[in-house]
């Protein structure tokens, strides 16, 4: 690893061997993602530049500072919680300790991404189902360590997650099957990253559904939202206010879904005689709620991520994309439409 | 700080300066709780005794870690996903870290605590609603750190709480006042220590306002489970398999309610028409479930913990045990009991 003062030996060396500042400096860091050649090629022209790697980078490259930092989005929130709880217990078996950054506004955002350099203190960063833009991946990069995210795809690194377009395909085949036609969708999406990533692949679900089902959507029908309760609670009743309102709701969280079960309860309305509504993530709280909904496994997920890490640091093998199943739990709020005009 | 190979040493000062070990390390580190005039006697014995401190001991002592130790017991759980988000937020202002210990089983548990002495890169250990017995005290004390405990009363170091007396006081009495007498209590308690602590102020509660409203308590109306909606539930199927069910429940947490809830919706029975229900934390949760509660600011609590942290590593004063209050938050699961019978 470099530090500031050598900075410029690290461009130089990257100009000089044709790679990127970042491909340079993994090459250097003996990280992965770099090809035996262009690490031969890399420590050619830094030994050339006689570019001195620092003994504090050589025991980082390592792995002996034995810490990794997480970075969450939202701590507090359930999925985060169990992600946590999953990587800790794998990080903790190989004797790691986890340093937690919570990054839940825009300036705390700002804060951690500038200070990242001052951060060179870990063996790998994990990143929790964070949109990282162009330059925040830049900043991360040029710590040199292993970078790996979980709750999201990455393209940049390597990564675990559920495919949430079947996810949204299973909510919403469920719904088709039951024979609901007018389904709307409550969407969540991160205000911290509007449109990441580019396409909400749990929204997409809906529309292939729909698609394949021969229903034209009707974007009266979907309401785009912040995740959680109270923002499902307020798009329920913008979707009780239309003039046809909806037999099935889809909602993209199972929170999201327990605010849309409030509205739809405190206007007297029946789940699911009336209203059938179905979430995703198997959250405990829609189990206490009979809550039907799409399970995703979080701890494991975080597990995975952490066993990816260690993967990482020993140099071994690992698949850099991995998919965790879902699968539909039928529990009580989702039944078959009554007939049209009885609501 | 010292070393293993130091420890004769520190038991000398200890015995010479009559004091504990644990004083006299605090003494020697300057950490707080040591009165002027021991840690100067302390000092003195060091001297005539040639103790010397480590270089490594006077930079931890001097708080230049910039790392913070916290233990949880369920990091997955909202209670302490809002208490970490609390405390990381104030910790991170100081350009503190967060090493995050998840601490989850007894093994964990054991493991963790054997291995605190090789832990000593921290400038302190915040202990989060984690019950911490004598040994475990001494190996955290050995340590020399500051340690501030939150979400729960601790008798041996600062703490930040609620009033668990109060708070089940101001659940009983709004029962209590809507006219029922046959009120059953869900009580929760940590497997991982029985017993702990040794009066369960909720449970207190309970007892004080039966007794003041002059209503004999009936045991079989008290069920004691792990912290959980499962469990929640799983009591209350208990209560109403009783001859005569209760009209009302109080139990210890939102998301025991929230397990009570669904197994009286199961039955077919309505809330509160039939039963009503109250918790406490005001859980997200349970805001959806639209359930009566007793209000904490558990984000609070963790602020406070950390600016607690933060006044003993400057060695300023701090107020060691501060207690937040909580209130009475009226939504739909509690009413006046229909007339006995009817049920």
């Amino acid at each position: 690893m470099y530090n500031v003062s050598e900075k410029v030996n690290l461009v130089d060396i990257a100009g000089r061997a044709g790679v990127s500042l970042s491909t340079a400096s993994r090459a250097l860091n003996n990280a992965y993602g770099v090809s035996a050649a262009t690490r031969t090629r890399v420590l050619a022209v830094a030994e050339e530049l006689s570019y001195v790697v620092s003994p504090e980078a050589s025991r980082l490259a390592g792995g002996s500072t034995g810490r990794v930092a997480v970075v969450v989005p939202h701590i507090s929130r359930w999925f985060f919680g169990e992600m946590l709880a999953g990587l800790e217990e794998v990080l903790r078996s190989a004797d790691l300790d986890l340093l937690l950054y919570n990054i839940d506004t825009l300036d705390h955002r700002r804060h951690f991404f500038e200070r990242l350099p001052a951060r060179r203190k870990v063996d790998a960063v994990v990143v929790l189902a964070f949109p990282v833009d162009e330059q925040e991946r830049k900043r991360l990069e040029l710590m040199g360590v292993a970078i790996v995210a979980a709750g999201g795809q990455s393209a940049s690194y390597p990564f675990v997650c559920i495919d949430d377009h079947i996810a949204g395909r299973q909510a919403m085949d469920h719904l088709l099957f039951l024979g609901h036609r007018r389904i709307a969708m409550i969407a969540a999406e991160t205000p911290l990253a509007p449109g990441w990533p580019k396409t909400n692949q749990r929204s997409a679900g809906y529309y292939s559904a729909l698609e394949e089902a021969g229903i034209a959507p009707d974007e009266s029908l979907v309401r785009t939202v912040d995740w959680g309760g109270e923002e499902g609670a307020k798009a329920m009743g913008g979707l009780l206010s239309l003039k046809d309102p909806p037999t099935a709701v889809y909602a993209h969280s199972d929170e999201v879904a327990l605010g849309a079960i409030r509205t739809i309860r405190r206007a007297g309305l029946r789940i699911p005689e009336d209203i059938s509504v179905i979430g995703i993530d198997d959250h405990p709280a829609g189990a206490l709620a009979d809550l039907t909904t799409v399970h995703q496994s979080v701890r494991e997920q975080g597990a995975i991520a952490g066993r990816t890490v260690l993967a990482a640091l020993k140099h071994e093998e690992f698949d850099p994309a991995i998919i965790v199943p879902t699968e539909l739990i039928i529990r009580s709020t989702t039944a078959p439409p009554r007939r049209r005009g009885v609501l």
